[in-house]
């Protein structure tokens, strides 16, 4: 027997379940009429969004769900068979399920057995385990399939337990975001599971971004062999539609995707990318603004926020000082007239000396500082925001993680703005995802010149980022240790790196905490990003 | 047999591992031999401090508690038993634990069976429970003494399993945030278990603020006969000294608190008091900076920020503009010399007119609007932050809850600042509190005009707040039902609000959300305070 699966994956927004409601009952249709599909599968709590966060608190919530999963079964008749992920309350328990729809009704709810808790993840904080942890096996065109939900397939029990009650055929759908060198590892984990059950598995992935985080799609299917086929692509809305032959236990070729260039960087380059569209998309805006100031951060923001919403949609913005080089604003204008991005000029000078003589009274006597470099930034970032409300648009955020991580960043100033699409990118990773992007063809979109000038804040005469900080080669190996991978102040030192320097990254990175409590989302790419994944106490008396 | 029980009501900041540990260690000797007391008891994670969020995600952290509870140990000596908690590591496990120290060594250690992982809560992020959940029964001069943790208590198993173990007395350290109206949740509660079990509790209580969270002590004892004893103040530090009687399974009676003023807004202004306090001596600031606009929300402030500390270390700071009132600038004025605080005035003419120049070729045509009344509180943030980054010391942000729920503050203007005082206050509740305040011996702290003034943010000629929102009865109504209580539109409407109203007030809360994800933190007081404890998605299709 031949049974074929439609893979639904797409992007389900979070919050809009009447409008999802609607589109999954169009897709059960359209998978039956023009895919001839005998399944059709939908991604983890994709009558919701994921993650829906405290809206899963609402009572309201909570039934309108429930009303909107009666009318999606409404849609699965004539003999197709639907698997959409909701959340289940009975009474004040709350289930992460997914429903098999059949016949116009719900025949059975699967409810999620294991519950991430750590990263990303709250779903403890939301959802139930039932303590009867009933398999799902049901049958179609004599075919027994199972059903689990993402993280169940990280522990053995869920599909063992699945098989051993007959499935041949799981179906797993995921909300999984996007990470750095993920899909190794969840292709190993997918090998495993096959290999030691027998079972085919179809794994589908949600797709799109949703704040900090951006699902990949990337869905696979694997057979009882261990063979995995990574079968649509990375960051694309499509149908996955695949034959599952029954006596072969294993799914008939398809056209394995091929999506071109799979490197690290082309995959981060896309999760931004998908990020800026969805975040604007979502909410309502088509315009984008950021302040262009000739350096690398907002030269990489630019060419991001092109690939993402077209030239016509983003204008950049010169905001000179009397501590701008030519050079800045020649390279800003280089770069708006290749990309064909409209370029504005609003010089700073009058409102920072408004601001300098308004205080001069206050400040009478104390030497110049850091307050008047604070000045500046935050001149720049209120007339980029007056220039949004003014016109309409969002104001895009250029810092860098080595930024938000030391705080060699304004508040108020160039932390300004809605979205932040290099917050989880160090200043390192930052060049060489832009060295990579201008091999993409055609021209350069990063001025070269951009890329090999050093860094510099331009807020006083001859500034330079490495006056102010260790070189970003050692910073960002710093950082990666003590952050992402939390090694101790000692293990830092014990690896080779200054003691000093480290003592004064560390202090740095603790002072910090609250920017970064302030701080705009923006989409997550390595294994640690700041935001939801590392939360940290403001008032914090650990020093290592 | 008498055993006399020192209960360390004290403030232990998270974080501060080897200082918590160098201070438990001489109180256990304090209570030993200036109290004479047989056990002493520390609160929830007292060597760590709590919350201590992702720090728990850091091996090198949890090295450091494992040293430190074998430091702290080496003191309980001589006769005395102490109960101290900390995050116990076992390889990749970690528990929420709290040990028993006698004799220079660990004795015992109780692992926390209920983890709460909702509202401001994440136990279950950090922490696994012990399948063996085996209860903790120690001999002290004989009698047996009983030992669980904080959430433990609000389910009957965990007591009753000791009780049953043969515990005659309960100790339970506590870390249990401050909401109003949550003492005679608590008080009901300890009765209901000592009539239950028939067991005397010792309930100890963490006094502090950490972060968006004050720890309000207010610790009782509960005999056996249900009857509960308030016996330490709230907010406040110190020891507690309670002999119990294990004849009569009863404490004998102490100087039970009389802490005056108990009211809901008496509780609730020194909440708000001690976050102040703690939020600046833990972050190592002794001054305080605050724009004071003549209203009511900012004068709050201030009294608020004197209350917490002295005249000397606040500093207020008129921003006066084109659209200011006269009555502002003297009310200001009169309050300061009230208060013997300290009054700059910055007129913001210059810097704001300097934008309005700056801007003026981007904006020709257009008309005024919501962007020039932005850009004059943006300017006043500027200025503030400028004096707080040149002089020294924290911005204190005067805005309340009414205003974070319908985004009626200006992000990188009035939302500018390190901690929010008032934000968990709704504006109806500013008004009360500020009219308590004044009853409150001596002259009024605020002056009465600001109070009974009609509400304006000065930002265009005669602006009032009802102007662009429902009076503010309306307003904190609808907001208290939506977003407190999680009704639905529907039941709010159905409750007799006009259903226009309703559908704007809850439209402008949900595209408030990504400026609350970048406000400064401040006091929870509420039961569902903006924050950690109502985590809404910014991205969210979900209308109701």
């Amino acid at each position: 027997m031949t049974l074929r699966i439609a893979l639904a994956q797409f992007d389900f927004p979070v919050g809009a379940v009447r409008a999802n409601a609607e589109r999954i009952a169009m897709m059960i249709a359209e998978a039956r009429d023009e895919h001839g599909a005998d399944i059709v599968m939908f991604p983890e709590l994709a009558l919701c969004g994921y993650p829906p966060e405290d809206l899963l608190m609402r009572p309201g919530f909570l039934r309108d769900c429930a009303l909107a999963i009666e009318d999606v079964a409404k849609a699965a008749t004539g003999g197709i068979v639907a698997v959409v992920g909701w959340p289940e309350a009975a009474g004040s328990i709350v289930y992460n399920a997914a429903s098999v729809l059949r016949d116009g009704r719900v025949e059975h709810t699967y409810r999620k057995r294991e519950l991430p808790n750590y990263a990303v993840f709250d779903e403890r904080r939301y959802f139930d385990v039932d303590p009867d942890r009933e398999d799902c096996v049901f049958e179609v065109k004599g075919v027994p399939v199972g059903l689990i939900i993402c993280e169940d397939l990280w522990f053995a029990e869920p599909i063992a337990s699945t098989v051993r009650n007959g499935a041949q055929l799981v179906l797993v759908p995921n909300a999984s975001p996007f990470e750095r060198d993920k899909h190794a590892q969840r292709d190993a984990l997918l090998a495993q599971r096959t290999r030691e059950t027998g079972a085919a598995i179809a794994y589908l992935n949600v797709v799109g971004g949703q704040d900090a985080l951006v699902f990949d799609g990337a869905s696979v299917v694997a057979n009882g062999d261990g063979s995995v086929h990574p079968a649509a692509a990375a960051f694309t809305d499509q149908w996955l539609v695949v034959d599952y032959d029954s006596e072969e236990r294993s799914f008939l070729p398809v056209q394995w995707v091929d999506d071109g260039d799979e490197s690290r960087d082309a995959l981060a380059w896309r999760a931004i990318v998908r990020g800026i569209q969805d975040y604007c998309r979502k909410n309502g805006f088509t315009k984008t603004w950021l302040g262009l100031s000739g350096g690398i951060d907002s030269s990489i923001v630019l060419a991001l926020a092109v690939d993402a919403l077209g030239a016509d949609n983003v204008t950049a913005v010169r905001l000179p000082s009397r501590y701008t080089a030519e050079l800045s604003n020649d390279l800003a204008d280089e770069q708006c007239r290749a990309l064909g991005v409209k370029l504005l000029t609003v010089p700073i000078e009058k409102p920072f000396q408004g601001y300098l003589d308004a205080l001069s009274q206050a400040f009478e006597g104390k030497a110049v500082d850091v307050t008047e470099e604070n000045l500046q930034s935050r001149t720049r970032g209120a007339i980029l925001m007056a220039l949004a409300n003014k016109l309409g648009g969002l104001l895009l955020t250029t810092g860098n993680k080595s930024e938000y991580a030391v705080g060699y960043a304004t508040i108020y100033g160039d932390m300004c703005g809605g979205y932040a699409p290099i917050k989880d990118l160090y200043k390192t990773e930052v060049f060489s995802l832009s060295r990579w992007r201008n091999t993409v063809g055609g021209a350069p979109v990063i001025p070269p010149a951009v890329i090999s000038r050093p860094p510099t804040a331009e807020l006083r005469e001859n500034q330079k980022d490495e006056d102010s900080l260790p070189p970003y080669d050692v910073l960002d190996a710093i950082l990666l240790r003590h952050v992402d991978q939390e090694q101790s102040r000692d293990e830092i030192v014990h690896a080779g790196f200054d003691a000093a320097t480290v003592d004064r990254v560390l202090k740095l990175v603790r002072i910090s905490e609250w920017k970064r409590h302030q701080a705009a989302p923006g989409p997550k790419v390595s294994r640690r990003a700041f935001g939801r994944e590392r939360r940290y106490p403001i008032t914090n008396g650990y020093i290592a």
